[in-house]
């Protein structure tokens, strides 16, 4: 496999200081599932009562661990609950063996932390097609339950990535009637999973008191505008997962709350777009705005369109403002379009407008702009009021080593 | 812009003899639209009677040419005929003056070729969204018109290359009724054209004598399992334009004869493959078989989401056996796919067998079939009778040099 150790350009400065969450705690340990010399599996357990909500692949080729998570939420959610991820083995097209050993890991976590086996969540990460060797996570689960700890999730965040150059942590603290409501989440994905695709795992703990439904609800939403906006290279995994706890530690409630709804938000827009930062060989993180479309909907195809052109992404990296690749983008992605009332700006330069090339286009000025980390590319369609903004990153060298120059 | 000049390592060892079709003369002249010191127009006439079929891009954002092509399609068909094409320009983005310049060429054409405008077709290919100086085109018509030559269409095929790295040539001749029928095709595309994306444009030549119904209907048909069945990076022209024209000079009726149609099928495939074998940065050639779908359509779309998937075509360009990308791109296309009944398979050697990794599978047999030139990637969906077979290439860091080691 081709090492590719250096932490991603585009990496935040520093893994953000989150806030301890009541009814959480973490645990990590090197079970060896595949990689050696670090730790591959984290428990976190949750208080009785914790709501849970998630959001899972829509792959119809998607994981065991996966299937299980989605037929245990909306259960009942008196007892306390707990989450189990591996890294390093993604439990993916293992037929029978891998329904076994969810249940061998779900079993073993729920007397290791005397849970309801209903109450235990689990996500694996890596290599596809092998049998995952859930006795090495099992022999952990009895160490894991006794050495948790509040404070742990900076460690648990290590522990769940798999090629990840950095680890991915956010947070939010919101006062609402005079009391404090805290979140933090920690997220792993878009690094290389040798020698498979990069998945997307996501938990988010909240001491917010909250129903499931509302909370659902809220996660749907906000899934849609954050982690279901971002593509590295339009390939999706089998295993992404989502899960979102509240313990109701705070004793806020929360249900019809617009502060804590936006903070929510905020957290997986925040670990969305490290995520994106994280991407295969990035060298920029690129915005792309769709406005005027006729339907939100429509506004989303186009930009997906454009995030995932390869066309368009490898301009980018060359920081080329190629802004026919934009049209041709629009163009194949289905989505209704008039051709001769479509805009492009990148940045605050006015590249095209009307369906074609702007009056006061500077080449040198849009160049610039390429230049940048941070490239902003806006399409306005003139036709409706549908909008959409989607997160991606550029196609580069990079990405061809990651994926490319890997023999088995 | 890069300087990729050397020729693609899965380009045919020549350009075929194609024969003398009765009706058909070719021009060609550097008319410096953009390129110097080569041609780049290139005239077809065609004998009174010429029957015209064709197909074009979906893409909404379609360049001039092809929306003014899809206009006279179908049109009355007693008089000449003529083809016109430049390369250097694709007229595409350009709002009215696009317009102004397809009535120039046509008219022009029209005159110095006596046809009727309406029977006059152009295509342009080259940059986006700059206004096509047709005033260099219509100074080399009359000198066009004067030059015609039944014997030309070798140098046609190199007039409109862009940044082809070889010309491409098809033919077909087969016996019906005791007479010959010929076919001779040629195309461009998938090299780069700088700044914007790859264009694919065909122009095939029969002697045969047909209806104009039936050849589009044969056209279509072939069209969804050839030019339509291939994808070198999921990125659609707004240029892409086939154009099928039968002058009827050898007096054989063929618009019920399947020797003819699986003839033109065959021209069509055959340029079809020599487009993949010039996609940007080719090293193999990737051929993906799906059987066992609902329905010949989701065999399609999977089909086409294995042959699009970066990380699938990034294993192949690292020579990597890896399966389960195959099973994430079966799981992300939309159609409908039962993982526990999966099977694929490596040239001959079986990798999965439903749902899981085959008892039998050798990764070194698998190795080695990735190491050819020519990499068959065969997937059964075992749920119904539907099939569909598309061919790709790989993604290597040649595409990356090709599209982002660019400046403008």
């Amino acid at each position: 496999m081709a090492k590719i150790t250096a932490v991603s350009p585009l990496a935040p400065a520093e893994f953000p200081a989150l806030p301890v969450i009541g009814g959480v705690a973490f645990a990590t340990a090197a079970a060896g599932v595949k990689y050696q010399g670090r730790t591959d599996v984290m428990l976190a357990t949750l208080a009785p009562g914790t709501v849970i909500a998630g959001a899972f692949t829509r792959s119809t080729t998607r994981s065991a661990p996966v299937l299980d998570c989605q037929d245990k939420l909306g259960g009942p959610s008196d007892g306390p609950a707990a989450i189990l991820v591996n890294s390093g083995n993604s439990n993916a097209f293992t037929g029978k063996s891998g329904v076994i050993s969810v249940e061998a890991i779900t079993a073993g976590v729920a007397l290791a932390c005397d849970v309801a086996q209903a109450r235990v969540f689990t996500s694996s990460t890596g290599v596809i097609g092998e049998p995952l060797p859930h006795a090495r996570i099992t022999a952990v689960l009895d160490a894991l339950a006794a050495a948790t700890d509040p404070g742990g999730i900076a460690d648990a965040a290590k522990a769940i990535m798999t090629t990840d150059t950095f680890p991915k942590g956010a947070c939010a603290q919101v006062d609402i009637g005079g009391k404090t409501v805290s979140i933090a989440g920690i997220a792993k994905g878009s690094g290389m999973i040798a020698p498979d695709m990069a998945t997307m795992l996501v938990y988010i703990f909240t001491d917010a008191q909250i129903g499931q439904e509302a909370l659902q609800a809220l996660v749907s939403t906000a899934n849609e505008l954050t982690f279901n906006a971002i593509t590295v290279d339009s390939d999706t995994s089998t295993s992404d997962s989502l899960l979102v706890a509240a313990t109701g530690a705070s004793g806020v409630a929360v249900d019809q709350d617009e502060t804590f709804a936006d903070a929510l938000h905020g957290v997986m827009l925040d670990l969305a777009h490290q995520v994106v930062r994280d991407g295969e060989g990035a060298t920029k993180f690129v915005e792309i705005r769709v406005t005027g479309a006729d339907r939100d909907a429509d506004a989303k195809t186009h930009a997906m369109a454009i995030a995932n052109s390869p066309l368009v992404k490898t301009a980018i990296a060359g920081e080329d403002p190629n802004w026919g690749r934009i049209v041709m983008a629009i163009g194949k992605s289905g989505a209704a379009a008039d051709r001769d009332r479509i805009g492009i700006r990148f940045g605050d330069v006015e590249v095209a407008k009307d369906g074609w090339r702007s009056e006061s286009y500077s080449e040198e000025a849009a160049a610039a702009h390429m230049k940048g980390e941070h490239i902003i590319i806006s399409v306005e369609l003139g036709l409706g009021t549908g909008t959409s903004t989607v997160w991606t990153c550029d196609l580069s060298h990079g990405y061809i080593a990651i994926n490319a120059d890997y023999r088995s």
